[in-house]
């Protein structure tokens, strides 16, 4: 359980194996996220067809609704929604912070009002370790205080103190609810400390001395900083993060995001962007994106991506695809969303190939060049 | 092509097996309706398992969005849409006559106000021919004038008679695309009347005389007449009606209408109540409807219908169901729809294996009694 091995690096760029209570992950990999207990607008086969090994629940939706009571007694997170490999929740921290206006923080708690119903809610770190060993992930996120992109060394210094602070009270709380049982569930610890070097630094430190983690994520990125100030936040880590532990870079990320993320040394990827993009007729191809509802799909029979190998690609036309966007018909949303989560699979795929042969620098680079310069834009 | 076998019959009750240039067709059978070229909601691999063996789609919807020429173009109504089995298509008489106050009837065509962009449009019974022949389904209707169920006989009078003048140059403007070719789709024309007798049986021998045609539709009912009116309609015709020829009820029905046209000779049904009522959460079961979003469905374990055999019955609970309508994710929509198609086309099936056996009254009439009176409702 909760084992991981590196099956080869190339530069920064890692090749691994994460063994997990509900299955194996290989990575680089990109994670689905399935907000609701679904990830938006598709069956769980679909995911799993898509080739997705591993995919995210978020903590605070489901904590409003249905509520991990009722998830547990519909037999656990992966029953609930007939997903039979691994998941991933998050501690809710990312969402309760984004609440601005809404929510209070203070050392014990962080109280803020319910979007969905208005009542007052109170996420800590013991009750978001709570919630998630109720919904019964495998990996399970510490609470941890997210600061924006754009925040000063002060707060990125008070939210990376605070989040340290938090973890021993998540790992106290996880342990207890564990009592001495079998490992069902890992809790993973996040760096934070902003666009900061030596901040995160301390973080990582600081996190290390905690305790021996299975795997590590680096939280408060892609919320607002420039893509250059992600990629030299990542670097500096990259050599300082325990080889032998997965990292995951959460919230993160669009096809190109991938790419820079591995070759920095990441191993998992969430982000909502393929749905969502999916959902808006937006879809990625290797040579860039493609507005599904463009005039010029109209009398298209070619699939949306002649070198994609994805349900929607091989059996839809262009222009159907079109036609379901421009009537409203809800299969587009699906068709694209499973497009998009095959191509950042895909390219996980092709990631760890690479890796593997030791080629993956001259492949990314020509990827994102290509995917930048696309002749699709 | 296009022959009709009369397997076996029970009473009025009749099992027949229809061979079309695209599949064959076990009757009875409810017919999936796929408006804009999909079942709303569905991959058309869903409704194929869900055991639907034939799907309509919708002229009028068809012409304004995306248009026959780009259907045609793109391969044909089958290939567009990705359904290999048969299709049929309706003439867009209903839905033209369904725009009260949009819509300027003279005897050589209905001018519409396009729901879509507000452009004035016509449908003739040249035009309406046109476009089935260029969406290539397997059976065309004709184009006829469809009344209200409350109509005066006058005006029932008048659409019936005009129906039949339309029948005429339907079949005209068929033969001359058809250009002495194979025979590839079939016209089939539509008894009117209204809600009286003697202009039902005359629009029947009306369309006797203008033609051999391989199926007959019955259409102007379940248009706002009461239930009884419907059925006496439907015993008055069943005798008089060729038994050789399939039988098609028009835009008909709910469960217990499909065994209560069983019972007076239909073989064909379609209707848009089992989408309709999916994305609404309400799905049928042998006991009643159920509402998917009650709040008692919360916490159970059970499928939505234990002796239902669908993809979601057999893989969701309720309580999951419920949850996806709660948190408005459009997977709950699709799953409901799928037991709802799956709910008609196994009561079709299950009619089928009575009336072979002889058995059909007596289970239908237990069916009927356990549906109204059921402890779901």
């Amino acid at each position: 359980m909760f084992d991981f091995t590196l099956d080869a690096t190339d530069g920064a760029a890692r090749a691994g194996t994460l063994v997990l209570p509900h299955g194996t992950v290989r990575t680089p990999a990109f994670m689905p996220v399935g907000t609701h207990g679904a990830v938006r607008g598709l069956h769980p086969d679909e995911v799993r067809r898509a080739g997705a090994q591993i995919v995210l629940g978020n903590t605070y939706h489901l904590h409003l609704r249905p509520g991990e009571d009722v998830v547990r007694q519909l037999g656990g997170i992966q029953r609930f929604m007939h997903w039979s490999g691994p998941v991933l929740t998050d501690s809710g921290g990312f969402q309760v912070f984004s609440l601005e206006g809404l929510r209070k923080i203070t050392e014990d708690a962080v109280t803020f009002t319910s979007h969905v119903d208005g009542s007052l809610r109170a996420l800590s770190p013991e009750k978001a370790t709570e919630i998630q060993w109720a919904l019964g992930s495998d990996i399970a996120m510490q609470f941890d205080h997210v600061v924006p992109g754009q925040a000063t060394r002060e707060l990125a210094e008070e939210g990376m103190e605070r989040s340290l602070r938090w973890l021993e009270r998540c790992r106290v709380r996880h342990e207890a609810l564990q009592d001495g049982g079998p490992a069902c569930q890992a809790l993973w610890p996040i760096v934070q400390g902003g666009t900061h070097e030596d901040l995160r630094r301390r973080s990582l430190e600081g996190i290390l001395t905690r305790g021996d983690w299975s795997g590590i994520a680096v939280g408060g990125l892609s919320v607002g900083e420039p893509k250059p100030v992600m990629h030299r936040i990542l670097e500096h880590l990259a050599p300082i993060l325990p080889p032998d532990r997965p990292r995951y870079l959460m919230g993160v990320g669009f096809p190109d995001d991938l790419l820079e993320g591995i070759a920095r040394g990441v191993d998992l990827f969430d982000c909502v962007a393929a749905t969502r993009n999916g959902r808006h007729g937006s879809a990625w191809t290797a040579t860039g994106k493609v507005n599904v509802r463009g005039a010029t799909l109209k009398l298209s029979g070619a699939p949306l991506d002649a070198e994609c190998d994805c349900e929607t690609c091989r059996t839809f036309s262009r222009g159907y695809l079109r036609h379901l966007f421009v009537v409203e018909e809800i299969l587009g949303l699906r068709l694209v969303s499973i497009h998009n989560i095959r191509f950042l699979v895909r390219l996980g795929e092709e990631a760890r190939r690479r890796i593997l042969e030791g080629t993956f620098n001259d492949w990314s680079r020509a990827w994102l060049a290509r995917y930048h310069g696309g002749e699709a834009a």
